[in-house]
């Protein structure tokens, strides 16, 4: 990779160039989604099966849509046991995590006769769109079910493609039996997302629908926002290491990598102080290329979004991983918590040599479900927020209503809004 | 107005009646609010002169566009002493409520070596949208300013059609300033929102825009969605009432008209299990029909969203406030409070016969902009949340990856992510 000082200038490139890779720049595509969306909306299941037909090359019914327990019970036998245990094991630190980000109700009395509160209730259904196609992850289907499952949500409905033989991935399936999905339907696509957020004879409406696609899915999902919810629409992977002298080359150049692998619009992002570094890491990712399976991927993915910077000073390093607010970020400094601190915008944050990214991906707890593309500075990881929601609580007594009530007349006259004034003026009308 | 029996048909019909009025029906304006949205992106403040002229009537320039100190001192001259000392105790209600919404960072360290943690930072720039035209809402001015300020948002940019000589109506600013507003500017409609998305010259590019505003706004919000964050889509304005035979009659209806004043959409439904309330209230509807000044909108939003349904149970009714998901609900039975515990959907829940609605709109605290039309089983109220973002936090030491390390490889291998298990592998070579 070319190694570049770190100037404004360089900064606004990159910051533009990586924001072409967001997906709200493919414009053209949706038209073809509001038609599939539309044609489920009218014909339901029908359209499901022509859809998994036409797209998945597989033949669906309403027999068949829905996974069944042999299926699962199948699928057990052709998962490795080793992985089986794993996946044990990370649902566990998954759980342990996000028990943590729990909200609860809460309530407020005032000897004055009032009463506040806000009520959390997790939401009663939900979709989670798991990705069909050659690559598997089993990891974002714990990643996607377990924060609802801490929520409370009563009905988890999971939706994948299926392959041409009809059948789902074993691992997939296995995944999310372990994580507690209560419902598994074989359809992908726009067309799932539809299904989930209208509901078809076979797949119930959910209140919000969440997990990673293509672009299909993911403007599927962008459209039919206000109609359900939605979590962040997912754009390609990104890390971006902050490194000073201190930083093992080696590590660095693999945790780059291990980012760069996704595919081709992955960015994968070094912001140095040490120019040694700097040459060290580009020379260690050499050495890797040649020995990695998805080497090819690699390469494009750095040739268009992969940079080298050299920082004049840590701050600016700072500065420069706030501005971009990417996924993954790195902090391989010598006293990484000090930097931390100071970072505004990322997704998650990882700190020293030991604590590379692929361990968040899959082990460590908290979800591997980031914001991407910049979309850090207002969005958040996965969680159980995402299936919870408040209502606002208020009671007052008759005294306390009484002893503001003329203030509450004097606002809504000022607004013009008169049978506001008057739904309070009733309850005083000797005043 | 009719007295229904409720039934499962009745209840059907009438959420698929009230669903009609979604923002998400109109489709046929997205065109021309993505022309408005393109234009801004490309012309900048150019664009916003233009169609302010065009919409709103109003000539603004590069030095007017920004409200200025004397514009805002100015404002004070003209708002009425006494509203103005109801603004600042409403405004300490709704700090103290939203104060006790904050969230903060933690972090969880473990004797074998690791730190999660979670990550709490309040958005930096933030859009607020007020709507113009002959209403003024300075209430709503202050929902939607005061949980950013109190999350610690540092720019919190207002943006408000000018009127056609060029000013911003006083109350609104006013408003504006006691709440905390670093910045108000005069545009109005779409235009505002792509202003506020992509920024121009004169207007900087926020993180998130909140507020309510006309069908434009609405879809320019959801079409920037993703590219910045937005609050929920509001909808019309929505009350229901639980009443049992305890309930005055009197009340529930002027608290109903309350909320059918506002516009043509808005929905009032009482559900009540007593026939005698049902009658009773009926009756002080005409009453207050004759009297009240906005009586031509609350006689059109009564005839096409009214209702007042027999329940057979409180059950019965609870199930129909839970499927509707209001963005008010009154609760006036003999135990408020046992009812509140079974409410799983709605916006804001008033409990007893002196927690009218506009209690809520203007005094009590929490905030107002809620969610509508059935978003309530996914949505929630504005909130101090709305304005604060996560980022994980993980660190592990040398030991504690080396304890797990062969458990990430295997899962990364089942997901042929090489590159990922690699970077776990160079860490410890020697095994």
């Amino acid at each position: 990779m070319k190694i570049e000082r770190l100037t404004a200038e360089s900064r606004k490139n990159l910051l533009e160039d990586l924001l072409k890779r967001s997906p709200n720049q493919y414009g053209q595509y949706e038209e073809r989604v509001q038609v599939i969306l539309n044609r489920v909306k009218e014909e339901k299941d029908q359209a499901l099966f022509a859809y998994t037909e036409q797209f998945d090359h597989a033949k669906i019914t309403a027999e068949t849509i829905k996974v069944t327990e042999e299926e699962i019970q199948e699928a057990y036998t052709q998962v490795d046991e080793s992985l089986l245990e794993v996946v044990r094991k990370a649902l566990k630190n998954i759980e342990s995590y996000h028990a943590k980000q729990m909200q609860y109700s809460w309530f407020d009395s005032k000897p004055n006769g009032t009463m506040l509160g806000q009520k959390v209730t997790a939401l009663q259904r939900v979709g989670v769109y798991v990705p069909g196609g050659k690559a598997v992850y089993p990891s974002s289907v714990l990643m996607n079910i377990m924060p609802a499952k801490v929520a409370g949500v009563e009905e988890i409905i999971m939706t994948t493609p299926p392959g041409p033989d009809g059948k789902v991935n074993p691992t997939t399936l296995v995944a999310a039996h372990e994580a507690g999905a209560t419902a598994v339907y074989k359809v992908g696509g726009a067309q799932a997302i539809a299904a989930l957020a209208y509901g078809t004879e076979s797949i119930p409406k959910v209140d919000k629908i969440v997990g990673p696609g293509n672009i299909y899915v993911a403007l599927a999902k962008k459209a039919v926002y206000g109609h359900v919810s939605i979590d962040s629409i997912a754009g390609p992977s990104e890390i971006l290491v902050i490194a000073d002298e201190t930083a093992n080359p080696r590590f660095v150049a693999a945790d780059l990598l291990s980012q760069a692998e996704h595919d081709e619009l992955a960015s994968a992002i070094l912001v140095t102080t040490s120019e040694d570094v700097a040459n060290a890491v580009n020379k260690e990712i050499e050495g890797f290329l040649k020995v990695l399976s998805r080497s090819e991927i690699i390469k494009k993915s750095l040739e268009n979004y992969g940079h080298i910077l050299l920082a004049e000073t840590l701050e600016e390093a700072i500065e420069t991983a706030n501005e971009i607010a990417s996924e993954h970020l790195e902090i391989v400094t010598k006293d990484p918590y000090q930097v931390m601190m100071k970072i505004r915008n990322a997704g998650a944050i990882f700190l020293g040599e030991y604590s590379s990214e692929p361990l968040g991906d899959y082990f460590a707890g908290p979800n591997h479900i980031l914001p991407t593309n910049g979309t850090a500075k207002f969005f958040s990881p996965l969680s159980v927020d995402d299936f919870l929601k408040k209502s606002s609580i208020i009671a007052y007594s008759k005294e306390a209503l009484e002893a503001v009530h003329k203030d509450i007349e004097t606002f809504a006259e000022a607004e013009q809004l008169t049978a506001h004034a008057n739904s309070i003026k009733v309850r005083f009308p000797e005043d």
